[in-house]
């Protein structure tokens, strides 16, 4: 592989004017702009990044680290961070830690400021205060789906009002008529899915409706499967089942099936997220969407404002720390639910 | 960040003491080493990955090139990558190219040889050119799942024969009865499934039935759905759908249940691959199951002997283009599959 020397000798131009021309920086005359570019296409020359970045003590690329690769919301999400990033000229290396807090900081600590200039997060089980020893370490760190506003994490982040996305789903499922309702929350009581769930018991309690009852499952297709299947066998009279997230909904749906029940004529089911799977199942799956895109993108650019700035590196001043907050939740009503048998 | 240097003054030796324990490399006495790794505790040092990469000349991590995030396979086949790749201290890049050859070049051109030592390679559409272009600046590429083996494609690959795929699931629709049967192929009629369809030809062919019915289709829930609608409306008296890919053939079963046919009483489904997704979908889906795991083994395995081999790197001396063969895929028979109705 040619060199940026080489570069130079067959443009007669310094290695510095190569440079310069490559990161477009400094003065650099139009002609010899040109020639230093007819040079770099004749000998094939790629800038070194490896190279670069230690010269320029930064990493070209932006570390993305989920909870589960296997869960089909992250390589969605990662589809959205990857192409956000790409405008900017940055690759993504997605880690994934697999719900654990050790890998994830193996990942943190080998990645974070040497390959990558910037750590993006997604609800990664990882302890905040290994994102913390990161950011001291002149690593900015971005949580991208933070579920409550009003409780700012204490790291620059990118939230959604994930309690309203439950308020929502409640309210839709009263509206048709619902009284009689079972909860499956996808996560531990006080775990990542509990202001979704908060936000659903809001909405029976403004409805006057009963709060039913409530699994707490874990977050997969099999998880939702179980959990449905024990609240429909402890109450055969629920009308509908509220799932914290689509990937236990569809389990639902596939608990319901084997139970003989028709969706939405003997139950309706409804989760959140709006993943590629809820429009594709069958009967399609009646959502919350999160607005995963507009997220990715107000992630990368905060990510990227904050390298810039160097926020958080010893010695710069402390500025606030940023939180951006996306649009809300909408519901997008499918097939999945209906008014109910009895009503 | 402590730098080599304090580490080395900590420990009372030299630099290169401390580089060579922290690879394992040189010969260092027992309490020199002990001494070492405790003011590396001390000091918080962690190895700057980018400069050692940079002095050794290679990179750490390695790059896996994927067609498609967004198709499940892929995110299951890189969770196995990641979990062979970190066994031996590799971080895996996913660098997606959305089936576009020009993505694909410019992660090449970026990646390879600066953050990535070595390249895998699945279904990515690249160009073949491309692929020997980057081997031969020196990083090596592995195909990841070549589908005939008996085809060498003239790059180090893992070979899953694929033609035997198919062959097995036209030899189970037949030993069921079935002799009225359409087929999916999930790509174009010389596209990476023909091996597939040309096994369930073979199998046809040697079990005396006439070949039915082809569609070509994207190789996703939405293509195959389309695609069986259009088989069944052609041919209504069609009991069974042979599709060269799960993801369609889940398609086909939503196509299936729109039609209001009872899978697999009215209509036989069978996919190929065996993702999560076809042990989740209701009916389980029929499909023959391809040792995904394994060829991520392989082809990790076969990647890190090329990289310790300075495998095509130009001055060396070119052996023979190694090809690793992964088992031989097997039949899962799950609910979406029986015997016809008509029989």
């Amino acid at each position: 592989m040619p060199t940026l020397s080489e570069v130079a000798r067959h443009a007669g131009v310094t290695p510095a004017t190569v440079s310069n021309v490559l990161r477009n920086r400094g003065r650099v005359g139009a002609t010899t702009r040109q020639r230093v570019l007819e040079a770099v296409e004749a000998l094939g020359y790629r800038p070194h990044l490896a190279a670069r970045a230690l010269a320029e003590g930064r990493a070209p690329t932006l570390a993305l680290m989920v909870s589960s690769i296997a869960n089909p919301f992250y390589p969605e999400f990662a589809l959205a961070v990857e192409r956000a990033a790409r405008t900017s000229g940055h690759f993504v290396i997605i880690c994934n830690t697999n719900e654990d807090p050790h890998t994830g900081r193996a990942y943190l600590d080998q990645i974070a400021g040497t390959l990558s200039e910037g750590v993006l997060v997604t609800n990664a089980n990882l302890d905040l205060a290994d994102l913390h020893t990161t950011e001291s370490r002149g690593t900015p760190v971005v949580l991208c789906m933070w579920e409550r506003p009003n409780e700012p994490p204490g790291l620059p982040c990118v939230a959604v009002d994930f309690r309203r996305a439950g308020e929502l789903a409640g309210a839709h499922l009263l509206e048709l008529g619902h009284r009689r309702i079972g909860a499956i929350v996808g996560s531990k009581a006080s775990g990542i899915h509990a202001a979704r769930y908060e936000g659903f018991v809001d909405a029976l309690r403004a409805g006057g409706a009963p709060k039913g009852r409530v699994k707490h499952a874990a977050d997969t297709i099999q998880g939702g499967y179980e959990a449905a299947r024990a609240l429909l066998e402890s109450d055969p009279k629920l009308t509908a089942i509220f799932v914290t997230n689509d990937l236990p909904a569809l389990g639902a749906m596939h608990a319901a099936a084997d139970l003989g029940l028709n969706v939405p004529t003997d139950l309706s089911v409804i989760g959140i997220t709006d993943i590629q799977l809820a429009r594709e199942s069958r009967p399609a799956l009646t959502t919350v969407a999160v607005p995963t895109v507009e997220v990715a993108g107000l992630a990368v650019s905060l990510l990227r404002e904050l390298i810039e700035s160097s926020y958080g590196q010893a010695g710069r001043p402390t500025t606030s720390v940023p939180m951006r907050i996306a649009s809300p939740p909408e519901l997008v009503v499918r097939a999945s639910t209906g008014v109910p048998r009895s009503r």
